[in-house]
Parts: C-alpha cells; sequence; structure tokens
C-alpha cells in the first residue's frame, strides 16, 4: 500500500477548503497514520476565479464535477458540493461507476439517495463512507458502525441541527421570542439558504434516518422520518419547561419497537440536568443505546470548516488504510425494509393551557384527562392578574393518541382559553 | 472472508463471560455486520468448575492459557486475564509468535509492555486491539486513532477511574469524609483487590499513557506520567471548590508542549457547569481536542460486563471485516521516544489556607505570592469563630513551581496555620 492515495474534490466551499488545507497541512502525519501519501489530483466548483483561502495551483480544475469523479488519477472521490440531486448525485454516480470509492458530506442525498447508491458501490467493490455527513466532527458514524457493533442497538437520540440549538438556547437565555432570534440567527448567515431545512428539521432529519439505518439494519428511509421544526416553540413553553426542570430541545429519536421503526424530529422535553439538557448553542450531541454497552453520549462541534473537514478526512484515512466496511455498516442487499412505526412509544407529557377563572375549572380538565386514561404526575397552577390563569401538567407515560384525544375535547369544557399545548417528554 | 473467525478467550470474569454471552447471543447479528460466522473454539481460566453464567461445554478448555493462544483453531487470542506480567504477558507474547491477532481489555500489560508487543505483532503481520482496555465501553480508542485521525492532537484529558469519581462524588454529596467513603467503597466491592491502582492514580494513568501514545504517535511510556491519588482530598477541599464553582476530579491530562510530553493522572478542579464537571458517580468522560475538530466529548460507563465486553466485540468486528491497523494507529517502529516535559504547562491554582486572626495577615500572603510572580484572580475569607479564618484564593494562570515556592515561604509568615493547598485548575 506504499502507492499515493488520489483524491477528486468536488465542492470549495469551507468543507473543501478546509480539507484541501488539512491535506497540505498534515501531509507527513498523514503519511505516517495510513502508510501512504495522501495526495489531491484535480477539484471542481462552481467559479473557478472566486477568491479561496488555499493554493489550488497544483491541482487540476474540472468545471464539471462528472469529468472529475471519472478522472483515471482519481482513487477517492470526494463529493462536497450538496444537494439531494443534481450534480452530486449525477457525479457520485458517475465515479462508482468507474470504479472509484466515494467520500461525502452529503446528508439529503444519501437520505434520498443511500441505499441505491450504497447497492451500486458494493455491485462494484467499492465503499461510500460519510462521517461528515452526520453531526459533523463527531465521529458518531463510526462509533455507532464499529464501536457498538456487538451491541443491539436500542436506541438513538441526537441533537444534530446546531442553529435550532442555538435559536432554542437563546430564546432561553436572552428572553426573546422566536421571530426575533430566528431574524439574529439569519443576518448572522447560520440559516440555511432554505431556512426549512434548519428550523424545518428537514436538514437533522436527513442526519438521524442515516443513523437509524446503521442502527437497526434497515433501508434509509427518510420519508418516513416524522418531522416537526421549531417555528412554534414558545418562549412561554421554554419558560415553564424551565420552571418544571426540563429544555426544549429539537430532539431526533429513532428507536425500533413491537409497532415497527420509530423516527421523529421534533421539539421535546428533556430533563435540565441531563447531558442533552445542558446542551448550549450551536454544539451538537448523539446518545446511543446498546443492550450491553448502556448508553454513550458524544458530543461536539456539528458544522464548521475544520470539525466537518476532520470528519471528512476520517473517511479518507479508513480507506487508505484498507478498511472496506459497507456504507450502512452491513451489505446494501441484507438491509431490511423498515415498517414505520403507526403509532410513537408511550411517554410523559407536558401539557399547557389558559384556565378561565370559574369554580371547577381545573376539575373539568382533570376529568377530561381521566376519561382518556391520563395520570397527572405533577400540575402547577400560576398565580394571575387577569381572567385566565396558566396551567402545567406533567402526565405520567401516556400515549400521543391519548393526549391528542384529550386536547380535542377541551374547547368543550367551556374553561379552557385559546389552544392548549401538549409536548413530548423524552425520558433521557 | 466467509471462512469463520475462531476466538480463543482467555480469562472467565465478567469480562470474559460477558463476552461470550454476546457471541452466542447475536450470531446472526456479527455475521450480518462482518459477513463472517464468529465462533470460539476454546476457552481458558483459572477454575474449571467455579460456577458462570454462560454455557461453556462447546468449547475445548484449557488449563494454560499458553496453550490456548497457539491453538491452531484460533484465530484471536482474546486476552481477559488482566496483570501486567506473568500469565497475561507470556500468552500475548505466544499468541502473537504463533500468528494470531491479539485483543486485549488489559491496560496494565500496554503500558508496561505495549511497544514491545506491537512491534513483535507488526513483524508477524499481526495487530493488538484494545478498544476495552481505556474507559470501558466507550469507543475512544477507535474516536482518537481513526475518528481524528486527520488532526494533529492538542490535549487528551479523561476521568477515566469510575471508582475515583464514585468516592469523589459521594464526597460531595453526601457531605463525608475520603476514609468513610473508601470504606463503603470497599464493602460495595468498587476496589480493585490492591486498592492502589484505583485510588492511587495508576489505573487511571495506565489508559493515560495508552491513549498518549496515539494522540502524539510516540512510545508508551507510564513511567513519565505524573502520578498523584485521590487520597489526600478533602472534604473541605470539595466543599471549598464548589463555592468558588468548581468539582474536584481525578484528571488525566495529556498534552505535547514546547517542554515535551506532559502526562498527569491527578486531582485538578474543573468548572462545576462543563461537562467533565458534571460527571457524576462511576461513569467515565474522556475528552478529545485536536486542531480542526476542536473539542469531542465521550461519555458512557468504564466498567462493568456488558460495557466491556461491547468493546472487545468491537475489536473482535473489526479484524473479522478485515481492517489491520497498527496498535498505536502507526507502525511501532515510526513511534517517537517521547521526551517528558519536566514541568507541567501554566495554570491556574486554587490554594486554601488558615489564616490566623491579626491585622496584616492577608497583606503578608498576598506579597509572597506577588514576589513570586502569582496574580490573584478572586479571594474569599469565610466568618470564622475562633482565632483562625479559611481564606480561598483563585490565581491567574502560573507554575507550579511558582506556586511551591510560595507555599514553601508561607510558614515564615507566622500568620498561616497548619498546611496551605495547592490544586490545579485545568482549563477545560
Amino acid at each position: 500500500m506504499s502507492n499515493p492515495l488520489r483524491l477528486g474534490i468536488a465542492g470549495l466551499g469551507t468543507v473543501g477548503i478546509g480539507t484541501v488545507q488539512i491535506v497540505q497541512r498534515h501531509a507527513g502525519l498523514l503519511k505516517q497514520r495510513t502508510g501512504r501519501e495522501i495526495t489531491i489530483s484535480a477539484v471542481s466548483a462552481r467559479s473557478r476565479t472566486k477568491n479561496r483561502d488555499a493554493d489550488l495551483s497544483a491541482y487540476a480544475w474540472e468545471d464539471d464535477p462528472v469529468a472529475l469523479a471519472t478522472r483515471d488519477d482519481v482513487d477517492i472521490f470526494v463529493e462536497l458540493m450538496g444537494g439531494s440531486d443534481g450534480a452530486a448525485l449525477a457525479s457520485t454516480r458517475a465515479a462508482i461507476a468507474a470504479g472509484k470509492d466515494v467520500v461525502t458530506a452529503n446528508k439529503a442525498l444519501l437520505a434520498h439517495h443511500g441505499h441505491s447508491l450504497a447497492a451500486e458501490a458494493e455491485e462494484h467493490g467499492h465503499v461510500i463512507r460519510f462521517e461528515a455527513a452526520v453531526a459533523g466532527g463527531i465521529p458518531v458514524v463510526k462509533a455507532l458502525t464499529e464501536g457498538l457493533a456487538g451491541n443491539e442497538i436500542r436506541r438513538v437520540m441526537g441533537v444534530m441541527n446546531g442553529t435550532c440549538n442555538y435559536i432554542l438556547t437563546r430564546m432561553e437565555n436572552a428572553g426573546l421570542p422566536y421571530a426575533e432570534v430566528f431574524e439574529e440567527a439569519r443576518q448572522l448567515g447560520y440559516l440555511e439558504a432554505d431556512p426549512n431545512l434548519d428550523v424545518g428539521g428537514i436538514d437533522a432529519g436527513h442526519k438521524l434516518s442515516l443513523l437509524a439505518a446503521i442502527a437497526f439494519g434497515t433501508k434509509v428511509s427518510f420519508d418516513a422520518v416524522e418531522l416537526e421544526g421549531i417555528g412554534r416553540v414558545s418562549i412561554d413553553d421554554i419558560r415553564r419547561a424551565d420552571d418544571m426542570g426540563y429544555r426544549i430541545k429539537l430532539l431526533g429519536v429513532a428507536q425500533m419497537t413491537g409497532r415497527g421503526l420509530e423516527q421523529r424530529m421534533s421539539p421535546c422535553l428533556v430533563p435540565a440536568d441531563s447531558p442533552l439538557g445542558q446542551l448550549q448553542g450551536g454544539t451538537n450531541m448523539v446518545v446511543l443505546e446498546g443492550d450491553s454497552v448502556g448508553q454513550i453520549v458524544l458530543r461536539g462541534a456539528g458544522a464548521g470548516a475544520g470539525p466537518t473537514a476532520s470528519a471528512v478526512m476520517a473517511d479518507i484515512v479508513e480507506i487508505a488504510r484498507g478498511s472496506r466496511i459497507s456504507t450502512f455498516g452491513q451489505p446494501a442487499a441484507s438491509l431490511a425494509t423498515p415498517v414505520p412505526a403507526k403509532a410513537t412509544a408511550p411517554a410523559p407529557y407536558y401539557l399547557r393551557m389558559e384556565l378561565s377563572d370559574k369554580p371547577g375549572a381545573l376539575a373539568k380538565v382533570a376529568t377530561v384527562l381521566g376519561e382518556e386514561g391520563i395520570s397527572i404526575d405533577r400540575m402547577r397552577q400560576y398565580g394571575h392578574a387577569d381572567t385566565s390563569a396558566p396551567v402545567l401538567i406533567v402526565t405520567h407515560k401516556t400515549t400521543r393518541d391519548a393526549v391528542d384525544h384529550a386536547l380535542g375535547r377541551l374547547p368543550a369544557t367551556n374553561v379552557v382559553v385559546g389552544d392548549a399545548v401538549a409536548i413530548r417528554i423524552e425520558t433521557v
């Protein structure tokens, strides 16, 4: 294995340039660790003339990423363009057909086409690695695929969109409403061009679907991820949840249950003193639970040039060392087609409502909950100046169905002002 | 690679039996993930007749682990006996000479003989993997060797002895003195037969020396680890540190500095609201810092049958998948001989002393500190009933030498009662 390993890098944004910089800066270190020289043969991006923070003059330039992907002097096609289709898909397909290994940071591409791409790569005896696609610099794909390979995985959880966690913790710490912090984040350049990718939970949902495929040996099924963004999280709920000892996170959860594969990305309450609850700002956290290992928590930067390029390089080093692990940890042909769970697993719920100032109001609400089989763990009624009082309820474990039924019946009690809010409490 | 991979397991304590149980319980899962059957050919332990929590009747029995290690029907020698020399060393050597790969959970063996064993294994074209030797179920060897392989490592830190962290957090939460909690831990069976392995920091020091070798590409040099146990941590310091916003942890730190390789395992103060500060009970945590990735934090169970066997299985799966990574992440012959740093890197220090109730007492102490070039960040004097008052000082960054000089001069001031205490504050 003393021949150089030659890269073709498509996409020269922050991550692409970050990768070029590591290859240049750590040539000696990388050779010591892999036994091979790692070199760059060619690069590609939309604009050749843009000023970039690296000297690219030694590399061939390709305007067309497909041409880059199929060059004879490229061993690994490094896809850092992004996008679920278009050039990213075409060039990745071309690279595989031309007998290249692929390293990608593209969660959207794999969430939509991961299964067929993995099958194509394996047919040609090649590998696709994607550490950088999930939780940036955190080596979570490796931890799950390899580090926990002796475990039946019970559950995967994660805060995997730094922008959403930034917005939620900023709302909490500054006491600002969602719309205001959203605008701040936009001005700081934290949001994708289509902000719904971030705040709608789509980006984090892509990542969750990739981890679920590895964890449960199933085909990637992003379409089955239950998605709810953070747009409806109010500063009131953040404050009230805090009063009850919780924080609100955009939390991804994947688990295999008797009812099928459950995948959801939605605002959840988690205990304020848990590792997930303590996570502030743009940092990511993934929690892996296995039958032997128990709970493993990984924390680190989920985005940014350095961390993401670090993950890209981990995959390149792995291939340089001769490791050939199937894309999702087992041959694509052996991945099962998952049955999506029709209902989410039972959980405690947080309920918030405004009760009118009438005798027996609370009794009416409690009666509805009791009739739906929902029992109350904790309840708190706040002092009030006007004609209604905020009431918080933490339930014992119940089903989403029961909660929805109960919420549906509340208007008829004539004691609840406006809409009641229900948020799942995830046991971590 | 469709031939079965055959294990010989030496040592049938909780981890050995935990490993047997995973192989039996997850035969199908392991085959899906590796493409091979993983089987057990033979086992070995001190007592054949002891009751164990697994059916071993299908496996050959060897009284002598060396005989086990050299059997023709063994591909991987799984060493779970423990001990830095004796049977563990002899059988590991024998296995390597007989052309076997080795998976071990034995930190003492590798801390003392890791370099020569790695060199011998590589000479024979074989590998030694040791995920289970460091921080139990946390896949930290993999994260450092592979996940962060594109980084120049800046610093490795860790709370890697669960018993010590249990003792310190129990002292803190119950307000009990060290001796009492030590006795509790002994009765609960948390301590090694030689408790100094735990509370003297030796076990955690072994682990740190292995991570340092990977991180900095140097030969394992356990003898150069500066070791200080937790025996002198007082409940007073735990309480006072808490007042100042810190927790006391037995913290391992390895970093390459201009003065050479610094490796220390000693009680340190860390911010109470940092991930390390929040770590309670027997859980382990490792913090890895790289030039590109920034800071990665890993948390999980550091001991126990399930978590440790999970790590053993990760190594077995890795070998079954055909990965052949050098023991310390690069060929043993290329590991540098580290120059141990003569002094630890500058840091803030926590100082606690009793000052006599005399005018000008504090001024005399402040003068000594100033003359030694130590500047004060925060100071707190407590109310007192008798003739002396507890005083806490948090310094700005200074050297251990300056602190030691200052402490040496305090008795001559005639205002300090008893010995002053100084504990390093690690910036995390």
